[in-house]
């Protein structure tokens, strides 16, 4: 058995694909990109080219328990990490190596999200093992960064230090959601990357630096060790995952550490963070539309995406750049550069109580 | 028990309300006007101000029969009459008139569509009323003409003679949708009125303009005398009604006899002809939009109509002059001034052969 293991992660809501992702139906459950798969789904298939499906578990959300098997029917109960609450991912990154390490106290990990999408796989695959293989060999905590093309500020940068070490290199900062002119200069200096968020290392390498970093998560979740992978460990969780910072990979490890790595990476990688990426990375008719629903008849429609789900049949005129996006129990019909208004959208229906739409 | 009775025409589809209205629903069955009644409803209870409810009849096609019932279940079977096929309206009042005149050889009687809207009931119960004292005394075919408020080229007018009897005024002629400039010069002269549709006269009086302008259709439906409100009338309708020729009453009667009159009327009327005629009748909120749907938040829209059913929730930015017509199977989006593009629309999608949504 090869002692290389798969984390997914797979608790949040993906918020900014509301009104399609809601609080009882994330952003990784749906079909986003109309190809009669899930993103969770996409992403498992992925990981079935790295390693045995029994060696790939899911850190989800324990309302999402039930989604997950259903979705991905071949994963036994023991795969299914489920979180009492939402603590970012620190605590979700420790839980899942405690029980990995418990498994195989030689387990090296990749811990990804569930929801991005990835074009390239046989890329990916490649850099994976490339990257699994560096993991193994040092106590190294390896992040994938995407080759940037263009200068998003949305994203997270990666600066490393250009000399080579078969391909991996040493992790010089983290930045943050970069203004605009920050971001330019990045991709113009060749030594920035995007932060996936895709991580690779051994569990010993990971709960060390916990152990180092973020002592207090790893002393809540290592207070009874044995109980992992038995009947005890949900009891155990449920009661002591809450108590775990709130706090994310990022801040509590990765910014902290100073044996973090990177593999300069593309394979056809997006977050897949809004509904603009989405058109963004979709097939697109010649009108610049993506129009995923079953029945659609378009005129005057250009740089627009258009989403209906049961059938529907969608007729629409003289929409431009246009999103529309129809869900059963809400209609959406928004400017695309306005999207980033779709938070304050849903904060407006949380203020009206009109909680059964989101 | 007063002579006075009323027939309401039930039997169209109402098809430049699609996607709302279909062949399985048609218009005079939805609530339209966001009241919380359908127009046929609305249609019957203001009849009701006029007779007692015995003596309102319904005239529709066989396939709307159980609609009816649901939607009016006061009226007995004997009053719902179903046409096996649609040959359009002077069939449909030969035969209305027959069976009334069966009842009460003395009928004095309305016949009026079910899918209109009248704002000012009174004024139009007050001007039902005095057509039928007319028509109780002459041999007169009575139609209300509704004083023109535009230039409208969507509607039949009618010239009428301005010298004055009562009010009541003869008939000149009748000219069908005419051009802009002709509309524009018949609103300016005074003498047009708009050909609401609205009939009154004595079964008698009717029955004598069949037998002298429209004889076959009077032949083929009263061939049986005896049958009307007897068990074997819907045999024998079923089997001659579709033999009739299929012409409007204006073509086969209106237009060729010379004792028709007519009313110059004011009571709020529109024929609801379309979504944008549905527009110009409703509230407005202060953006001029037309909201009938339960929850909606809009932003930057103006001059639009939004209906969506079921509790949808509609979230639109950034539309003018638009309809937005959510029906659970269809989603409509579509400039409000090229409203007329859905015959073609429809047309389209029989051709697709997507006929589920027709």
């Amino acid at each position: 058995m090869s002692n290389i293991y798969v984390a997914i992660m797979a608790g949040g809501v993906g918020s900014r694909f509301w009104p399609a992702s809601r609080e009882s139906r994330p952003k990784q459950f749906l079909d986003i990109m109309g190809v009669g798969k899930s993103l969770i789904q996409l992403t498992y298939e992925r990981f079935l080219n790295l390693c045995p499906k029994e060696n790939i578990f899911i850190v989800t959300n324990g309302m999402y328990k039930a989604l997950v098997k259903e979705h991905l029917p071949d994963l036994t109960d023991n795969q299914i990490l489920c979180e009492p609450s939402r603590n970012n991912t620190a605590p979700c990154i420790a839980y899942a190596a405690l029980k990995l390490h418990n498994l195989d106290p030689d387990a090296n990990m990749v811990i990804a999200p569930s929801d991005h999408i990835i074009l390239q796989e046989k890329n990916f695959i490649d850099t994976l093992n490339q990257a699994l293989s560096f993991s193994e060999k040092n106590n190294a905590l390896v992040t994938l960064g995407i080759r940037p093309s263009h200068p998003n500020t949305g994203y997270g940068y990666i600066n490393f230090e250009a000399n080579d070490q078969d391909g991996v290199h040493k992790v010089v900062r983290f930045t943050e959601k970069p203004p605009l002119e920050k971001a330019e200069a990045f991709l113009a200096s060749g030594d920035y990357l995007w932060n996936a968020g895709i991580f690779i290392w051994k569990t010993s390498s990971i709960l060390n630096a916990f152990q180092q970093h973020a002592t207090g998560i790893l002393k809540i979740l290592n207070a009874s060790p044995d109980c992992f992978n038995t009947p005890n460990e949900q009891a155990f969780i449920d009661e002591n995952y809450p108590k775990t910072e709130r706090i994310s990979i990022d801040y509590a490890i990765m910014e902290k550490a100073n044996n973090v790595f990177t593999i300069p990476s593309d394979f056809g990688w997006s977050d897949l963070g809004t509904w603009a990426s989405l058109h963004n990375e979709s097939e697109k008719n010649e009108k610049g539309n993506v129009i995923h629903c079953k029945y659609a008849l378009t005129e005057d429609v250009t740089n627009s995406i258009i989403r209906a789900t049961n059938g529907k049949l969608v007729i629409a005129k003289g929409l431009h750049n246009f999103m529309v996006i129809d869900e059963g129990d809400v209609l959406l019909i928004y400017p695309k550069d306005n999207e980033q208004e779709i938070k304050g959208i849903t904060q407006n229906i949380k203020d009206k109580n009109w909680n059964q739409y989101l």
